[in-house]
């Protein structure tokens, strides 16, 4: 159950309204590293888990609802770039071209479908999709989910911050840096509070895998080459279950051919004898 | 530059033709968690690499052409399920009715849009999207993305394992499974290889962030709660480069109240005056 | 700013668990008609309201707090549907392919992708995208939209209803049934509200459209019919700034010939006369 | 049974070509607000309604009918705006790098795929989708649609028309905002031949809803508030059905704790302790 | 401008009403294949299309306008389908999870979104896309997309007539794949009406383009193969302006090593040696 | 089975490089008419073919696996236009306003998303999506998509050649432009190669459809027309099967009209009469 207070988590304010900013800001809300995907993904990993896992379920919770207040700080901040802005839609007749100009450089659905809003999209006015959340009820590889999730959100943010010198931007932008520094961290120490994870899922009886293959770098290189002697390639496993070993070729059997398909498909294009031999 | 041999990476046979595991293999082809997003996602990361990266580059490229060979394996066991299957389409005049009945329930566009054979979507039947794929230009935070894909890939291959009791369908899960090992592994040690990743950009001046909550875990529980004392709430962090505290209230400040839009976005309802005040 | 207590909105519980509606309910979380829908749509919407809609703004947010409590209380019951049912995965080594032909009927990735979890989909196993979510910066708009969507959402919530006999899920239905009832209804009266916002956006000037065609049905049919007497060819229109018409005849002017495209298009297919013409 | 005849159903003219608002008026064709949406969502509505609706079913195709024209209007208004303008695809080779530029900040795919044409996707390229039609089956819930549809339709085409100064987009503009007054006015008057169609669906029976829920406002605020005595939280409601009431708090019943999965899932991490708890 | 006749372009009858087959014919109307497509994609093509080609936009007006109606005649067999069936929606109290069950394999949101009615999305459900759409402004590439568009929705056609008995559905089929062979000879002649349409887009000047590897085939083979004296690798090219000829071997040349990205990407993991090399 | 080299499969080079280039050069990777469409369309289509069509099978393949080596040098040109350029980020602080207002009209995702990298999208962002993979099953209808395919991304290749004056791009798409003249070829000596496959499925027992309607060209004006004495309304067909006559007039049969729903839809708006009729 949720409640919500008309206060934000942090502080927004824009000094200088810029509209190219509030497009690119969308990223951070609707796209693949954004905040939406974030507050969705935790809240369905935590749907997902019984009884005895309430810390981890109330880390993710907690966490996702914090994420919430993400999205709204980063609404505010586009709204603010949007309104306000010298450059924003300028009434004066004979400018009208050069403002549509202006306009499809920056998010046009900014302005036509919101009304100089925030909108549930990415910088390219891409919809956001649930395609982006990872939630597969093995809590490990959903911490391994959420330590990616933070880490390419992150580094959204730093480059965000590149991109404006607004201080208040900046601001907003070191508050969510910070936040995704802790998330980081929070991830990855909830993956060391786990016993012996990997590989992922650690559950499944390890011996029913095909024990040639299961610690063996697989070269593909067209020509044989020699092992690189690379950390993959020798030395022990990181899961301390097995030792890394160099294959220069790939196993290789048997063709793909496919089984003659049922005749009422109509696979047949007719008939057809074989082109390269004389007919 | 790519090169194929009409040769499968390794065998995949089917005894007993089953339509219905044909559907669930779709997910390891074009699902979220499937053979098409890995492939796609080491190439691009690769193709990002500057020339100090090589062996990384290598690490990437070679995996991802192994990947390739996935696909065509499962496209290939999807085309033994769907084909000579006692299940399969029947002639029988009166049965068209239970079978068209047998094909909703399996994917009937296996049948309908490519005559008994694999496709680009998954499980359902969604198509596979380039929105799947991660790749940021930063290797560290690519490398945890490629953990997380194996993870999630390696439970999938784990679940379809169960679903089946076919002996050529298990020992090719066996095979794939045991491939996710060693990718889980590969990546992991990768990560090792990396100076201090953490908090990733690592590249970013971490004293640029907000020194206040950079390592704090913040309750939004609605009542505040005493410190849990987890691991995330106290102690070294991760990274090493902070310690974990704990804040049983967000930060909050400021509401959101959006400008005055300009004019010519028609936002106006007409007139609206305060419904809760008396009118 | 949002808060979460560990707590369900309203009781979730499930007597004889489902997997197959288990399917069924994800229409109302992730599903065009869903909560996740309604709960992004009024957050958005609030967002855009500048200082003097503080009334409506608030209204907007916390029907949007409680609906993220719906797809909670949804995730919840989607998961006692899929778990602990004597229809689930069946250890019994020789109806393995049974399981697999009954997972194919259901949602094959609650169980592949989410481990017998909620997923942010709908019950076809499409993605939620952010396309569904409608927030026009106008308020009158808006408020329409909402009307709809709870109406919508409603239909899905009775229709629902009548396919569990399961008394804890018919309960919960009950429940969200009723809130769908109080939605709509506040809607509507946000709408009265409101002073003439018909025809949305009603801030624009009405003298700059066409005035002859603005209060006139067109009939398109090919065969001039004479006018029907219907509610909406004669008497005052509701927004009553005009009265309606009847035209029998859509006004019809110039071809649709496009121009001379740049040759660099390179749209020539190379030379073409008229076919019909002797060649 | 569709007809068409060569003329468009209004005039188009456009006196000086601009392919940026060629961008724009994409929206229009193939964006949420756009005309395909309509035409399409009027057809499946109509297609679903049984003999004693003749009149709705005629109003619903007649509309679409004139939709699929507005389409027709839209494509040629994109065409003459691409085509011989003097910003289009320079020949001059010393600017190819400025047309290139230029065209990124338009609609690249209407050049690269389309040849300088118009296309079914919005103003951002995001191709038009099945998703945004919304047809229940249900008469009074597809006219509130059908307001909603045209009140953000009009919405779009006034800021539209603020974006350009061309006495022929003007004009064309001015029509079809005229028919969008029109259309929400004749849904409205549909709406009310229905006899008491709120709460949608009305034939649902009303008493098996939950009667403690059904008209009060439910606060979601972490604080709990007094009755702000807004029109929905005292009152009739608009149904004439109930009384609005005021609950400053969620009801609030049972946590969301997951049953334990089948262990198929492999949804243990292998096995994990309380963290918070000494280990 | 289009008009619209209450009457179906051919008709429609279902004796036998399968929910099961109406799920299948989604697959003809929203599908890749179908006829939503087929209908769009004329119509843009014909838009496109500048004075000299009024032949051919008006064959393509023509069918455009036709292929509407196919989609009123697939939407009115769904309906049929649908409705009135002894496999409907059962009202018996104790076969609820039974209903519930069988609409699983069904398509739910026919019943759940459309109240048993067709639906603008494909036979899994997935919505109509846009992007299904080829329209490129050459008039032959456009021609061969139109071959193409009903060779694939004649053989969609053709498998759904094996999977019905109904003599009315058989019939409505029959004349389905009629104007399938129809249309897909019409697109044919306009083809050869062309002069010289190949190689697509003919305009361009073919002597830019690199003449080492323009009528070679080229061998991507691990191992290098002979010529296998197949009608591709020798022998004139089907344009007449080349001879094909067999290369075993790509050219091959530089290393895919992307340049250092500016430093404000963070792209840098921190630090990273060559960990092939002792560290 | 596949293998990769790291070399590229033709050198790419970048004399001036140029951002808003990579964003155009977007489409030919990860849009409609890219290379990823077709090698994952030339993969599928030769996994379903069985054994008697080895030839095909293996043209197949070997093209799919030259096509993967197209969007390697695409990527390489993206990142080398990205990087380097003076045009790229600007690190002077005062012109970071600009800087942003320069990237959204270029593809932010390829800074925000990727580093300065190429990703799996178009031109405009949109992801891939295996929407745009046509495989049929049938090798006949196969081959026509190819050919499409080829002309499609052929005409896309010569409107990017048009929009660089780079030495080293020109070159590179100069190659690409070859390659498709080749692919364009092959595919129709393929078809030449089959045995009388139009109309596509040539298996289907043509005796099954309609004989009435099969050659006809029917007119869907509203005015009748007189035959205009087109290729496509009289003379042979291309197939050699049937004559082409000309029909003024669409058969026409028979009303939409829906049947009743089951009441459990909650279809019924409550009860309305006919608004025409005096109430």
């Amino acid at each position: 159950m949720f409640f919500h207070e008309p206060e934000l988590q942090y502080e927004v304010t824009v000094e200088n309204p810029d509209p190219h900013f509030a497009k690119l800001l969308q990223q951070a809300i609707g796209g693949q590293e954004g905040e939406m995907r974030v507050a969705l993904q935790y809240m369905f990993q935590a749907w997902a888990l019984p009884e005895e896992y309430e810390a981890f379920r109330n880390l993710l919770m907690e966490t996702a609802t914090e994420e919430l207040g993400h999205i709204e700080m980063l609404a505010s901040a586009v709204t603010k770039n949007l309104r306000g802005s010298p450059r924003q839609m300028d009434e004066d007749v004979e400018e009208t071209a050069a403002t549509a100009a202006a306009m499809t450089g920056q998010n046009p659905r900014q302005f036509l479908s919101a009304g100089q809003s925030a909108m549930p999209v990415d910088s390219n006015g891409v919809p956001f999709t649930g395609g982006y959340v990872a939630a597969s009820g093995n809590l490990a590889g959903d911490l391994y989910a959420n330590v990616m999730a933070e880490a390419t959100g992150r580094t959204l943010a730093t480059r965000l911050y590149e991109y404006t010198d607004d201080p208040g931007m900046k601001d907003m932008l070191s508050y969510l840096i910070a936040r995704d520094t802790m998330h980081q961290n929070q991830w990855l120490e909830a993956i060391e509070a786990l016993d012996d994870p990997v590989p992922v899922p650690a559950s499944f009886p390890q011996e029913e895998e095909n024990q040639e293959f299961n610690y063996t770098f697989m070269s593909t290189r067209r020509e044989q080459q020699p092992d690189p002697g690379a950390p993959w390639t020798q030395g022990d496993s990181p899961d301390s279950k097995g030792e890394f070993s160099y294959l220069p070729e790939q196993p290789g059997d048997g063709e793909v051919v496919a089984p003659e398909p049922d005749p009422n498909t109509y696979n047949d294009p007719n008939e057809s004898n074989d082109p390269t031999q004389g007919q």
